[in-house]
């Protein structure tokens, strides 16, 4: 089979060849077609994963958009798709802790497991990271796709399929309270109550913090995050966040020493106003990327000792993400806005529902 | 006595008494004195120091021009110095580890022991410090002094009074190493060959790091640094610098992965070339504070989980210092570059040294 | 007022003076007096408060029974309790955080600020330790006792004195899960569900621990801890624990990888079976302290890498315990499970039930 | 080719097939044959070595004589050795950092790299590793073997191949400092003079230790850690020992505070002297197993919170070792006591010296 693109290099046409298997792939710009995907064939520690929830992430979207993402640049048909979950439908010869049935969550990526982050634990960091959907490498927005068997997470009775694909976007807020260390001694502020900003709001809660007070500056949004479980929610504005500017440090603008906040936004403004709220001694971790160079009162935040912690994606997650959802202590089903089918169609409204924002938080396909 | 002052609050006198202790007074802006200096009374737990060796330090120099450092304003005489060392001459009735003869170096500040951050081990940010030389607490460069006897560390026989002072500055570098926790592994660049890139170096060295590259745009500094066990010694200028911001991070410009990057400057292009220079998963330092507001890449480093350590002085660092005087792990007797003599013309001489610059590096008074 | 003692260095008479002020005297093996108690003066950072609430510990039992514990020997007439509550009635000079009238639990000890533990946070391994009800310093089972403020924690409006008195066992759980880093990932089996077991229990579910077994000889104590939050029971048998030592590493006898193991019994049998439950990389905590000679399986553990820590009381804890109790994520009113009078016949009571075990976890005093 | 073995089931016949390659096969107790050796086909990522160097370790000699060690039983016949070094004869088609001709130092076994212990840099504890010469996996005391090429690691010009089969053992001293913490600040004693102690003793040092007391029963080992760097050197005798016992805690038997105490001998006797001779707040890591079951002083070391670290092995060892040979800062040559060719002869004396100790540290086959 044929597929013509017009990427990057120009338009082309690139051959696909498979029997059953059908994958949404990006072949141009705002260009999305659903097309037979060749699965690579099943090594020994693989399995074989029909897929059944894919969530649609800012990536995806960005990718749909631009066809790159920072200097990642789509030049050949890709399929999208990295917040996954399905049921196991081949066990490689040497899989040991997973049989045909079993409903498992996807870490949507492979690492070296050679280079000396992958020998430290670190592996999140390492360079030749294949992600799912991020090119070269082809996503999980298809019937079918082949896994490392220990990439696939057993989901327990009481967690749907759809909630395992929400591990994906739930592994950045764990992964940023693991980093940050929260626990039942940190009181934190969170900036901006968009997904990240919830999900880690979510995250935080359940690491223990016995108070989250989440910021942003939209009432929509604020009042998500006040039934989702905020202690206390603020609305700024651009004058706000300025005049905080002048305050001296002393005077918190909450009630209480802040040990840690999250920037989920990641612009001057918001990081600044997370140096600014964090007590001496304290953390600011940066959770979201938005703009690339950032004008900040550093200085200060330093001379307080205020720790400053990059994220990037996450490491390890999966279990914790799922005993969570398991015992409860986190209940992702409210982000989960819009449904669609894997038809043209649905693809089609998925991502233009997603592409406009508006009050959908997470948009869920089911396979 | 009366002393005539010439401070921020308008010229007043202001009225000490004592009977043989002189110190020199900072009475106005660029007007320093030699008067007597009255102790408080000597408590149950503190001790008497007859000083012998004080260092002048960026800050003294700070006030000496300004009569303030940041929001410290000096409002009435105030006497300078933090970098001391001396002889104990009288002992409190409950003071166990010290007795009349001993030598020792100062901790110049006393912490209120009782906030939390105190309580913590985390001293050195509490909010009621009392630091020598900072406004309203006089400081050290008098024939006596007054003092907590856990603040006083006995040198061993091997340790000048002179080489006891420089555990003041030193203990800036051991805390940042500390802080950033360097060891055997951690291969590191600092950026600065002024007073404190010198002391950080130092220390790194001693802490075991087995790599040491330091930066700066003069040759002299460059020098001086090589001599005092430098490893490589890198001369950069602004165009230099500006080309590291369009390199890829992947072109290191040493030619192994930095674990950590200490800023002993303070400026957007120090810390730049600070983050950009750092591996996934390193640290970056920033111990000596420039520009209040910096604009910085910090998106890219946080995306490689670079960290970024924020210093303020240091916390329990003067045992340490004294066993690397002691061991000859650290000779810090190469930076102590003038002395000067207790007298008016010492005194002036020593203030104008340290306020040109030049290749002054460490300037002593000897009591 | 005099006071007959027949304690450690033979009969005596020892004179105190108190003007309103009874406390409970030890003054001999199993006996006590109401006596007056004469307060220290109110220093500058003190508060006076009037007592409350007094829980009665296993050592004051010990006290009580052998008028010593370990190489501590009470030696002349000392008041005794150490987990108490109260109101203030009078503040120092100095006292900044505390007003009269405010509840506060009080951290019943004072350390010296001055030692390198005290400084570096660890000041509960202070050798200066002044601990109350400890020979030689007064406890608290008083109508009135003088405090350093910053070691009164005061009590959120929905905390009860008497809960305020629980800080002090809470503490010792609150320690342990600190120490040993208890968090969301943290699968935990506990040995022993006496009171330290269930305090121990109480945290480590407070920090956030998905998964707690408890294993005890006793199925009253059992059957207490399943009710009071232990997600499950194993009662064991001394057959039992023989058979563990010859079961192999590999054959958990609870269904999941134990990451950390509490000894809250403190003998071989118990602490065998903590060290051989625990997985490779777990650790193991030994919170109560019973035979002084240990006889274990200790070096197939260690080639595990399971880590020993080892707990002396708590540092750094009442304001977490305090919080726990305010937003309700511990409990502690169903251990309190006998009340007293500050009389004397009260006082023969609580020392009576206290001594006798039987179903009384903890004996509380309402003064 | 026909290898009749001996072994623990019954005498049977092995067949071997091979071209040119020689190995030591271990065939029965205390039966050796040189004989060759068939290497696996060259994966993708892996070279093939020509091995120069291997040293003798205390488990070859375990195995030589008992064939077995703890639960590992020899069962047929296995090709000994693990402590080696080569040089690169061929590289897979998918190896960046390794040509031939290069000269490496061999991490001498392979981690499963999926298990959860592995993902988290634990892997050294991975139940899956496959160790040279530890049944049922071949060793390396062969011509050539077959090994992935990120566990080769180059070594530098100035570094002997003995010298890199020597990083094996000082691994086991590397990880000791690493999961103790050695730094500037930790002075210690080292229990037992073996190679296990000396090793730990040259990575402390290495690892910035300014005070190492080593402790032994005898004399000529302990004189030579005196001239290979050890502070001081303390003869205990079996009276001695038991003294210990009686003594308070607070009388330490070195004039100084013990931060950390390595018992390199792994028995009652010496672990009760680590665990009495370490300070509050300081650790213990137990670095050689001896007795499986030890009846310890353990409760007095967890009531001044003194940890116990257990060692298994090592992890990511490698490139500091080669490093701290690279700057000298460790010198392995002294411990290089005996050399031997690879033949019959040489073989059968080696193994002889080995067995008889004496005053052999280390032998060395040169290949």
């Amino acid at each position: 089979m044929v597929i013509k693109g017009h990427l990057s290099d120009g338009e082309t046409e690139y051959t696909v060849t498979a029997e059953d298997n059908l994958a949404v792939w990006l072949v141009g710009i705002k260009t999305l077609r659903i097309q037979p995907y060749s699965l690579p064939p099943l090594g020994p520690y693989d399995v074989k994963i029909r897929i059944k929830a894919v969530g649609i992430c800012g990536s995806d979207i960005h990718h749909f958009k631009n066809i790159r993402v920072a200097n990642f640049v789509v030049k050949k048909p890709m399929v999208l798709g990295h917040e996954c979950a399905g049921i196991v439908e081949q066990v490689g010869s040497q899989v040991k802790f997973l049989k045909i049935g079993d409903c498992v969550a996807l870490e949507s990526r492979i690492s070296c497991r050679q280079c000396q982050l992958c020998k430290d634990g670190r592996y999140n960091l390492c360079r030749e990271m294949k992600f799912f959907g991020s090119p070269p490498t082809n996503g999980a927005l298809a019937n079918q796709v082949v896994h490392p068997a220990d990439l696939c997470f057993k989901l327990s009775d009481n967690v749907s399929l759809e909630e395992g694909a929400m591990c994906e976007p739930l592994s950045v807020g764990v992964h940023a309270c693991h980093r940050a260390n929260v626990g039942p001694e940190t009181k934190l502020i969170i900036v901006g109550a968009g997904t990240i900003g919830l999900v880690t709001m979510l995250a935080a809660c359940a690491f223990g913090s016995p108070k989250i007070v989440i910021v942003d500056i939209d009432d929509c949004r604020l009042s998500f995050a006040k039934d989702l479980g905020a202690d206390e929610i603020i609305k700024v504005s651009f004058r706000t966040q300025v005049l905080l500017f002048f305050l001296p440090i002393s005077s918190n603008f909450v009630s209480y020493p802040v040990d840690l906040s999250f920037d989920c936004v990641g612009f001057n403004k918001t990081m600044s106003m997370a140096l600014q709220a964090t007590r001496a001694g304290g953390k600011v971790c940066l959770v979201r990327l938005g703009q690339s160079e950032m004008t900040l009162p550093l200085t200060s935040a330093a001379a307080r000792e205020v720790d400053v912690i990059g994220i990037f994606r996450y490491r390890n997650t999966w279990p914790l993400c799922i005993e969570f959802l398991r015992t409860g202590k986190i209940d992702v089903k409210p982000l989960i806005t819009h449904r669609y089918k894997f038809t043209q169609e649905g693809m089609e409204e998925a991502f233009e529902t997603s592409s406009h924002g508006g009050n959908a938080i997470k948009v869920m396909f089911n396979l």
